[in-house]
């Protein structure tokens, strides 16, 4: 008996030595010769960069009749579905951007490219699945976090590779002035901020606001400075605003990066410009603006959306007040589904699922004298369309050495009844784990390796438009799920040789 | 070190040991003296029941020109409030029920009293939460399986006690004939099956269809026994029919559920009767009608479902034929949400959760003549309810010795637009540790002492009308809030205090 106790104690401890041991000389290797990851193609995007920089010659508004318009992307961090009385809310009041929506196109099977904010938010700038630019792991953290190390431990990397070609730095080498306001959450080392990837300004925070430190800056330096105690972890979860931060008074997010978002269109109404004002809210902990908190009945949730309508308006009153409206196409959507305390509208999951809830999300886009107004499509895309959509109006071919899994979506927005979608199928990751797609979707069907759900770890066929992903279809229709599977798996299979997609 | 190693592995040792030897004894005290739980209150019982037989010299049709009416309860199993047509489902066809729900009142907010089976069965056939049953924990297991022995190691009990007061036995003692078929799920043991609680007349299963041995029972004894192979835990989930199984084929149990059912009624067509027909399914595993197979859009789940409706309506088909219609109350519900192969509808929450989704169930109430055809109502009810309700019906007054939580929802069924909800709170148990309710609401607001999901570990106030449980609103309705949570607290105290709710 003693005999036995001694090797199964002693076992334990072995490991428990081997472990710590193996995680000390690999912490010792990340903080001394980490390389930020990604730097294999810098060589083709400079040239890229280069030769759309010599193809245009900074076109003014005056000079040329057929300048490109100004792209403002309006990105909300995890408002979902239903978050807006135009997408069915009975409780939040979102009249201006309901206005936006019946002004231009509403789309009801929009998607982010991931259930939660990193990966979203990379696909939406690059135009291209998550696991292209190495983001398919969950969200990077802060700098001094020590899930951030952890992180780079495991090879998951906490920074936007800095080969990935993104909008800004496109559309500002095609002469567009680019700037970026709110949350960029794509890595927070030098070399990996806003301004190094062709954001010519920035001011916002670096991650989600439940993360710390939640300094505030303008461009590459802190404007102010977070001095909150920190969390072990350095992120907290919870809804209510009650956490004594010393740093931006998060009450005034919205409005600060309203302010500076007309400032920059004031700045630069005479040339075409690219904004990409990417709000800290809804997500959580939620600071609602003073001056009319507990004014929606959609509670301190509600208050905080309608901080972001307000915002919106106001956004929407300076373009028209420049007489910009016709010349800018404002596309207002968000970087996943709703989380515990947003809406979903009826759709099965949620932020961080594969289920329709974690993915489909509003979009409306709005272009006066190009996109009809009351337009309401349920054909499906996705934010990596947007790479593709906004370099075509730009005038710019996408770049030839990578996969672009993004497809020109214009069409649909100018005319949205006979156009198609852009996509025959669109592919769905999971936030762990998420090199290989676990989902694919058409027109009418989803396929699903498997939900997850008790009794569900098996193939799993809906119904997109006629069901919310509860009953299983695959017995009934073996063909139509076969074709999914069948490409599901192939496309799995190419990114497993091709992660990047290098060409 | 080897000193510590030692240490360690002897405790751990030690400790596996003498739980060991614990549960050892505790399963051998329970094999050799365990008493069925509940006969303390059993001489009241049976005064009751000896009061109610001698005012009731059993009524005959044509004797008595005030009968009470016939009463049909059609319980499903794990059917969702989106699964029926009428209640929105776009795949599942279901012509009868919906024509049923034309000719009679459609209730679009009707509660089962737990999301799992037992404990609403419970509260159905008694008329009161639970607890009160102390059915309180999770569901029942079939006798040889190791959980039932588990559960009462742990004192949840595995069968109904003995002194619980059902409609069938009241009614039975009011001169009804009582019939039930299907699945019982109260108890397997001598003392607690369905003939023991009532009925005249049982025919089904004893459990739930995913459970081992699944016996076919007629009264006492088995017709058709289950010879499939045993797994280590008695019971399976999953939604496909794959299982080899040697014992009833349940492709061909609503069928022979509906012809029982049938038979009971054309027998006792003369003298009032109550049949409680407790289907087998939707709950998984799904064994649809090889007659009907692939015929619905909604995939095999889809086939049972519509199985099912056609039981429906053959059997309001022989209530018609017989001329009965006029004198049959034929109530239509389910004993919990969707699982997760169901549609919740736009609830959330499924099966085993609080929410909305593991609780609201579809209920249509149909008796010609009296409840007026075409009605909808949006007003609360429970399936404690019937208890009261139908003993109203039948003119027999209520047990005093107990708490009966369940009130008469004639007025409703009569007059749905005038009458009020026959509550203002209803309570909802977890389905662990269910002793004290963790949810209440009134016509408007849900309040939740904590849904567990992330970041909610705290209370949750919602409109219930216009908003899926999503938006916390107790900071904007503090004193709604705390109305509710006072409830809450009370009702929860009182049945710490006397859970099984004596007089």
């Amino acid at each position: 008996m003693r005999h036995l106790a001694t090797t199964v104690g002693g076992l334990v401890l072995l490991l428990i030595l081997l472990a710590t041991l193996g995680l000390s000389l690999r912490w010792l290797q990340i903080q001394l010769f980490y390389e930020p990851l990604g730097g294999e193609r810098s060589a083709e995007k400079l040239a890229y960069l280069d030769r759309v920089r010599e193809t245009f010659s900074g076109p003014t508004r005056e000079a040329d009749a057929e300048r490109p318009p100004n792209v403002v992307i309006v990105l909300f961090d995890d408002l979902g579905w239903g978050d807006l009385s135009s997408y069915g809310n009975q409780l939040i009041r979102t009249p201006r951007i309901d206005q936006a929506a019946a002004e231009g196109l509403r789309m009801t099977n929009f998607y982010s490219a991931s259930p939660v904010c990193t990966p979203s938010r990379a696909a939406l700038l690059t135009g291209r699945y998550p696991v292209r630019s190495h983001t398919h792991n969950f969200v990077f953290f802060a700098e001094s976090s020590p899930i951030a190390t952890l992180r780079r431990m495991l090879g998951q990397g906490n920074e936007l590779p800095v080969d990935e070609i993104l909008i800004p730095e496109v559309l500002r080498a095609a002469g567009y002035a680019t700037g970026m306001i709110g949350k960029w959450h794509l890595g927070g080392i030098p070399g990996h901020l806003p301004n190094d990837f062709g954001f010519e300004s920035y001011y916002g925070v670096l991650t989600s606001n439940d993360m710390q430190p939640l300094h505030l800056y303008r461009d590459r330096e802190i404007e102010i400075r977070d001095e909150t105690e920190r969390l072990v972890l350095g992120a907290f979860r919870d809804e209510d605003a009650d956490i004594e931060m010393k740093g931006v008074d998060q009450r005034t997010l919205t409005r600060r990066y309203t302010d500076e978002a007309i400032r920059f269109i004031e700045e630069n109404r005479d040339r075409p410009f690219f904004l990409y004002l990417a709000h800290t809210f809804p997500h959580v902990p939620h600071f609602a603006d003073p001056e009319h908190a507990g004014e929606s009945e959609g509670g301190i949730y509600g208050d905080v959306v309608e901080d972001l309508d307000r915002s919106t308006g106001a956004l929407l009153d300076a373009i028209d007040r420049l007489g910009l409206a016709g010349d800018t196409l404002v596309l207002i959507t968000s970087d996943n589904g709703a989380d515990y305390n947003g809406s979903p509208g009826f759709l099965r999951g949620r932020k961080g699922d594969v289920q329709e809830g974690g993915q489909r999300v509003p979009m409306i886009a709005r272009w006066p004298g190009h996109i009809r107004a009351g337009g309401v499509t349920g054909k499906m895309a996705m934010n990596i369309d947007l790479f593709p959509t906004l370099l075509g109006l730009a005038g710019v071919a996408l770049p030839s050495d990578r996969e672009i899994d993004g497809r020109d979506m214009s069409s649909l927005f100018i005319d949205p009844d006979s156009a198609s979608s852009p996509h025959a199928e669109l592919f769905y990751f999971p936030v762990l784990r998420g090199g290989r797609p676990v989902a694919v979707r058409n027109d009418r069907y989803k396929y699903h390796v498997s939900t997850g759900d008790t009794g569900r770890d098996k193939p799993i066929l809906v119904d997109v438009h006629r069901d919310q992903e509860n009953h299983n279809l695959i017995r009934l229709l073996p063909l139509e799920g076969a074709a999914l599977a069948k490409s599901l798996a192939s496309f799995g299979a190419e990114l497993d040789e091709n992660p990047r997609g290098w060409r």
